[in-house]
């Protein structure tokens, strides 16, 4: 968290929410407050200043990179005062007007609630337009591939990887987890028309993993990669291994699950 | 058709070809070409005649109006070259870019067949956002109604339309069509979390038609009609007896079928 740590008095009596939210990331440099542009933190940290007059420092469960969308991404902060929810939820919109961010919900939580550290599974999504023209209701939310992809080698390729792994291959070199081993719940091709989506559960994820293991499930689809060479890339534990990452654009965070 | 009529040696000689478009409404003044602003036909002939230097008109099977999308548009136009379905399809796609819209299929199509006047069917959705916060990732592809529709008065409502009508009621005071009886085939109501979905299908609608019985439906589920009412309304064949036109943004031009 930025900022000073608030003292353990004045933490008694500050009032937690949860929000949910949605946004298109096309025009934000990611999830987090940024030097380099308009960030979905920084803009939804203003928007709350605007409303309540306390300058706040919020956590989300997911720090989605720059054109990442998210359905479902959940965040949380402390305020002195104690709006209802619905003042929250209608009043940050309110200010968020003319942003691609809304507050979808908003409710009271518990003190020791965190947006990130609580959080037990996170669903992210990524959509492929699989067809030979480019997207046009859909630009920007959909990885044009314009050459048929072969999408039971795609199911084949991406039964390997669910499970508990070493996915070092699977991870950006920046990322800063301690641990490069994840239990990847679900990973899911499923259809609907020119759209191939890849489902993707695990209660985390490592730094552009899904976006990895998506670029890699490309190269299987396209003929480049036998499924088994998903395999050899996470058993390999190297970076250079993995296929090419697949762009922001076509990925989304669904949905985050706390327990009840 | 625009223009004056090829003469019927010339027509011998061109060739006809159907084109299926994918469209985002939000930056047009409709289908039609119109002398105020830009249209997506006129934005489709200007790139045919950038393709094959040749100035065609093209005839859609729908005219949607300001605002309203196209999954599944269909339109013909007559060329005296013979490109290939492949170059008209890539070579459009190419000419539309930074356009909103895209050429998903092309195909050469015999000398009598009309996208407008060969439909047998045509299906239109109508997405709504129900919900209190407002779209981020759909904004201007949803009708935003913040508070609860009752989906089962809807229904109700709804099934009271299939079948064959006078219509009067439900279609725009500018419709140029002769007869206001329509048989309507389809009148579905659908929901998907907070989306409420109409779907609506028929050999032909009139002008605002699937808009206005949508935006009777909403009376409904708002509580502010009895579903009856939406029979009461039809049988007055009356435009006062309408309910408000639901906005051009959420519709959606879906599909539209031939004879095999």
């Amino acid at each position: 968290m930025n900022g000073p740590a608030p003292s353990t008095e004045a933490l008694a009596n500050l009032n937690r929410f949860r929000i949910t939210i949605e946004y298109d990331g096309t025009a934000y440099v990611g999830w987090q407050r940024q030097a380099n542009g308009r960030s979905i933190q920084g803009a939804i940290e203003e928007a709350i200043a605007k409303l309540t007059g306390e300058a706040v420092t919020i956590r989300g469960a997911g720090r989605t990179d720059a054109g990442v969308h998210a359905l479902g991404q959940v965040a949380h902060f402390d305020l002195i005062g104690k709006p209802t929810s619905r003042t929250i939820r209608d009043g940050l919109n309110a200010h968020l007007r003319g942003e691609q961010i809304v507050v979808v919900a908003a409710e009271p939580a518990l003190a020791h609630f965190d947006a990130r550290f609580s959080a037990i599974g996170r669903h992210y999504c990524y959509s492929i337009l699989n067809r030979r023209a480019p997207p046009a209701l859909n630009a920007g939310r959909m990885w044009h591939q314009p050459r048929p992809l072969d999408v039971a080698a795609m199911r084949a390729g991406a039964a390997l990887l669910v499970g508990r792994h070493d996915f070092t291959t699977f991870r950006s070199v920046e990322c800063q987890a301690k641990s490069p081993i994840r239990n990847l719940d679900r990973f899911e091709v499923i259809t609907n028309g020119d759209e191939i989506r890849v489902e993707a559960s695990a209660r985390s994820f490592l730094h552009s993993q899904v976006r990895s293991m998506v670029g890699s499930l490309v190269k299987v689809g396209s003929g480049s990669w036998q499924p088994e060479q998903i395999k050899i890339a996470l058993e390999a534990r190297d970076r250079t291994a993995c296929g090419p990452l697949a762009p922001p654009h076509g990925l989304y965070l669904v949905a985050v699950d706390y327990p009840a």
